[in-house]
């Protein structure tokens, strides 16, 4: 596995594979990464012939109170998880290499689906992943790029601007990875103290009740909102940001639940703030 | 030459060419090309294995009371002079092609540079040219793309976002073109009374004047600006929109001239708004 710091290298790389017919598969990351990075890894080192993964802690993506500055990182943890699922490069850059002095372009996925879920308490949140991912499938010129579905709106935003902008390249989505005792796995649950910890999988339990009640007939969207709020609630110390019910793809809001929903939540436990979702098919 | 309507098609051709080894020169236009277009033509001829000319007039470019659906068109003559040329592809999307039903994602180069000159009159421009740019950058995947020095704030905000955004792809900028009496060639020339054309050369006057100034001394900004401005107002009926003498690159206005500078103006002449540029090495 080669380490790479640089955009020119990681460029003298990537034209070297493509010039010898070879398919490259991309693993955009903010590091200190879990099993769900692994899988989404995996997966790449399955259908491409070369796997690059890039580490970077992206400070556009970050609010002036949010946890840029304390976000977990382990760079040595990383490299191992990368080599031992079959990464090929480890994209390392520092934030000059991204943002050099006078940068001034941003990608902005506009409307609704930027404007619901995180981007109302995060906002400028998605058109820094819009412009930090655009400058990354530059850099790494991928045939895929692999993204989680436990950040289900940021999956929806990269969709639309991969179709939008005429990206040549396919997007491909793996599902969440979770703790046996079912919270979605997450480079932030680092920071939960024990007891919040203990607490955290009542979000998890709160999403597969409301898939169970929309399998059992449940159409109403309220009643399934009301329901996860209730749960969320006999959580102690717990603020909940959001509970959204909205259609899968556009993340548009629904009256009664058809075709493919999407159940996310937002949950402040303590100080870390905690997603999770769920994609249930509303037969 | 092949005449191509739609991207799958493009990238069809793009990816046959790539696989073959073969560079790509892209010349992006809005059409009703004249001698300038050809500049740009045959020196993408020059330089690369394969040359694709488009053709399509932006919409998110113009403002709501600009020349939208008067903008002169003329395709048979526009595949002549491709073919005059040499172009290998010839593009012609239409605007369902291009802004299909929900398109909402931006490109948007922020800050001085698309505020000032040309961006104070017309809100948005750039926006629509930066993200029009970038789609058709992905569609044509070109090693190098052509742009005339005649819209100088256009070639300079296409270099900050192709250095902000790492395409991995050359600028090349080519000299304005001009007719015999001085008049920057441009397709809105057509636009032009006899009276009003006869009056048009007076703005390219008025910037050789102000380069002629610089060089036998002049630093002042205040001074060329005056000079130009009292040469202008000789215009009857002519509206001057901006005199801009500012840093060539950064497009920052200056207070002494030093380096390279760019003397812009836009006049409204009857109906018509013609933009005009030089640039001059301070030495």
């Amino acid at each position: 596995m080669q380490l790479i710091h640089t955009k020119n290298k990681l460029r003298t790389f990537v034209r070297e594979a493509r010039a010898q017919g070879k398919t490259i598969g991309f693993v955009p990351t903010m590091g200190y990464l879990h099993a769900g990075h692994g899988s989404l890894i995996q997966t790449a080192r399955k259908q491409n012939d070369v796997v690059v993964v890039s580490v970077f802690v992206n400070p556009t993506q970050f609010g002036p109170n949010e946890d840029l500055s304390a976000y977990p990182r382990d760079a040595e943890r990383d490299l191992a998880l990368m080599r031992t699922h079959g990464a090929d490069v480890a994209f390392f850059p520092n934030v000059e290499e991204i943002y050099p002095a006078g940068f001034t372009t941003y990608v902005e996925v506009q409307g609704p689906m930027t404007a619901t879920l995180c981007g109302r308490s995060r906002p400028g949140h998605f058109r820094g992943v819009a412009t930090v991912v655009t400058k990354l499938f530059h850099m790494a010129a991928p045939d895929r790029a692999y993204f989680g579905q436990k950040d289900a709106q940021q999956v929806a935003v990269i969709q639309q601007m991969t179709r939008d902008l005429d990206f040549d390249l396919q997007i491909v989505v793996c599902p969440t990875l979770r703790e046996p005792d079912g919270l979605a796995m997450s480079s932030r649950n680092v920071y939960l103290s024990t007891a919040e910890r203990a607490q955290a999988p009542t979000i998890s339990k709160a999403l597969f009740e409301a898939e169970a009640m929309i399998q059992k007939g449940e159409r109403t969207v309220a009643a399934v909102s009301q329901h996860i709020q209730k749960k969320l609630q006999t959580m102690p110390g717990a603020a909940i940001d959001y509970i959204s019910i909205v259609d899968a793809r556009t993340l548009a809001d629904l009256e009664t639940l058809h075709s493919t929903v999407l159940i996310a939540v937002a949950v402040k436990l303590g100080r870390t703030r905690l997603i999770d979702n769920i994609r249930v098919d509303v037969s």
